[in-house]
């Protein structure tokens, strides 16, 4: 299982630019057969600050989205309107609870 | 609904100290009765780089989390340990995906 945050800055003037297009990305992205998870919050202190939340199988998963049509499409379409660079973390590894 | 990112960045050395601390923090947090998620994920290109993925019903349920016990003890008996500050990001927005 591979848990990933991905976040974005975009530039306060267009926000209401991105948003059909980051709902299409989240909408395209939810129908892909390997996604579990993928959702789009954003900073309550800062409304250009959108963070993905994702769940993929693999790694391998993670590397079929970033390749479909829509992601290629609607990512660099966004990424104009960055104020600077995303970050972006994977996870592979959950600390479980203690047992006892 | 309140979703939270909190990370942590903890000295390489202290890895191991810290690991009980965290599954005693994320077992006893589970079983907070507002609680919706907490789980707790580590960096896969840094193992040091700790990161929380919680859910609440509202920022009161938060509240009431920072004030339980086992959060006021353990969290200062981790943070000894990190080798920077940690960051938070409350985020209670989420972009639902396009309708049509």
């Amino acid at each position: 299982m591979l848990k990933v945050i991905a976040e974005d800055f975009i530039k306060p003037e267009h926000i209401e630019t991105v948003l059909p297009l980051y709902r299409e990305l989240v909408a395209a992205t939810k129908q892909e057969p390997l996604c579990i998870a993928y959702d789009l919050f954003i900073d309550e202190k800062d409304p250009g600050h959108f963070i993905f939340i994702e769940e993929w199988p693999d790694r391998a998963a993670l590397d079929v989205h970033c390749a479909t049509e829509h992601f290629q499409r609607l990512v660099p379409a966004i990424n104009q309107y960055q104020r600077q660079d995303g970050r972006i973390v994977l996870m592979d590894t959950v600390v479980s609870p203690a047992t006892n």
